[in-house]
């Protein structure tokens, strides 16, 4: 961790404050530096007070993603950050929620890019090591599935970019996708309340609009994954009106459905945690335990569908995951078909 | 094709000789620019000899690999390059073979590179069509197979790479991995009269010993191929010497085994078309008489098999192929263990 990130990490371990001679001493440099960090962090929109007897305070942080901060929240303790207590949270499915392991290790955050799924390939390229992140402020040219655009606009929600080196088979890489949509749901109800509903095969929905997207590349042999990106686009901080007129019918955002702010912060820290939980249970073996959270939140599981796998197009009854991610449909003719891909619609 | 690919085509055609003034009438140039294009092709070290009445005769072409002349011979008539009657002949299997639909539309040779599949990734990054070959007379980092090195000394073989774009899932791409395998085994019966056995996944081996190898490489999202890389590397003629004293055990070239000097344009013709036929296979939904074709060649099949992928290692019986090209192995506790990359050795 930088400086910057140590010290807004020790601020939020000390929520009623923390002096400038306990910061120098736990971090190993000067009292003038100190007040010289907290002089530059404020330029960057942190309000921190000092009082004569409580010593340094937090009161609040930029709109802006810094990765510093970003840095010094995934470190402080989980259990110190408010939330409610949940039946089937994550800790008890992934043991208590550490600093993570492997997704976040490195933060970037780019003010513009063309797509942060670009920056975090040129990375790979360059040997960086799996859980990588990047996070970009805005995306001049946002990617969908499908070579379909996404619209990422300054400010209102988290574009991202995840880089792993997983031991998988390109076909394995099904479960990387239906990991990332458990994880997803979990950090939002963690941070807004909201319950999402999953739709085959990563997209989640509030009241059926689409909140987040999930674009997954990879580079492979036959055999082998090299590298793997996973590319993150959540509509957080939206009003009806940021919406393209075609789009305001099917997608929203969290502020829309919850009807307060978000802080981007916030969620993007849930979010790494929770895929950092994700990936360690895959890695460990225990994609069945992922796969079974995924069917109980997923709206597509047991309903008559519509498949366009490229030309293609079929219609069947919904019945399960198998072992690799698939959905498994049975058609019309009784058929079991494994699908990998395309477009799946409920139908009504 | 360029001029002097037509030239040259024109010159293969006419094994007897083609007067000047026919071929400035069909290539729509003069004799005098026939004559100059004469000379340069000479430059190259083609022998072409001109006789008064008989006109331009191509006696014999260059060893070095020209993108030109591999582009004539692909556009020459196929019956017209001297070869034995085959019971089982692709031809009958794919219909005649026609110049090529899509392999070997561009041709692109490099005295040296790294890797031709870094060239050929450079080109599908910048969107260009499938079908283009890239041939290396050197490489200085030739790859195969899980991360392993793959030598490619001066003109003693053929290093290549094909760009393609097929309309496939990442799974499903196994399926070329086994017609590159096939077209390769007809490519080199047709050329040298040997018939090579396959071992699973696409290794050709003359005698026990491996003489191409074949690294298949892609670009997708979990769902979708954007594009693939078929990395092919065949030892054509290099001496026993040639070989590191470690592989002289487990490596062999065609001219080794067949005991004469190959023709690596004529060899490289002829697989490229039949790359072409069965790429064509493919995409008409015919990859089971692809299939077929593969198992009745693989010397894998009905054995008893060692498989190592990754840290896993276990024994069984290799039963067949399944639809996308996996290997189906029946193992000691009698499971069926569908095998899509790692090691698999033969027991003895």
């Amino acid at each position: 961790m930088t400086t910057d990130a140590k010290i807004l990490s020790a601020l939020r371990a000390h929520p009623d404050g923390i002096s400038g001679a306990q910061l120098a001493e736990d971090l190993g440099i000067s009292r003038a530096a100190i007040w010289a960090r907290m002089d530059d962090l404020r330029q960057l929109g942190y309000d921190i007070e000092a009082a004569p007897h409580l010593g340094y305070q937090l009161v609040s942080a930029p709109d802006a993603l810094h990765a510093d901060d970003l840095m010094a929240r995934l470190h402080a303790r989980w259990g110190e950050r408010p939330r409610a207590p949940r039946p089937n949270s994550p800790e008890r499915l992934a043991g208590t929620l550490a600093p993570p392991k492997i997704i976040g290790r490195t933060i970037h955050v780019f003010e513009q890019t063309t797509s942060t799924n670009d920056v975090v390939e040129k990375l790979a390229r360059d040997g960086v090591k799996e859980g990588a992140v990047v996070f970009a402020e805005a995306q001049t040219k946002g990617r969908g599935r499908l070579g379909r655009k996404w619209a990422s606009p300054t400010r209102k929600g988290l574009w991202f970019s995840v880089l792993l080196r997983p031991k998988m088979t390109p076909q394995e890489t099904s479960q990387l996708t239906v990991a990332s949509a458990t994880a997803l749901r979990r950090a939002i109800k963690s941070v807004t309340r909201l319950t999402a509903d999953i739709k085959w095969p990563n997209d989640l929905l509030l009241d059926g609009k689409k909140v987040v997207g999930i674009l997954t590349e990879m580079s492979a042999e036959v055999d082998r994954v090299r590298y793997l990106i996973l590319g993150i686009g959540v509509d957080v901080n939206q009003e009806a009106g940021d919406f393209p007129p075609e789009l305001r019918a099917v997608a929203t955002s969290l502020k829309l459905a919850v009807g307060e702010k978000i802080s981007r912060a916030e969620l993007a820290t849930a979010i790494l945690q929770e895929l950092d939980a994700d990936y360690a249970r895959i890695a460990a073996g225990e994609f069945a335990v992922v796969a079974d959270e995924w069917e109980a939140a997923c709206i597509t599981i047991g309903k008559n569908v519509t498949v366009q796998v490229g030309d293609r197009k079929f219609a069947g009854h919904a019945e399960a995951l198998d072992d690799d991610g698939a959905l498994l449909i049975r058609t019309e003719h009784g058929h079991l078909e494994r699908v990998t891909g395309g477009d799946v619609t409920l139908d009504k």
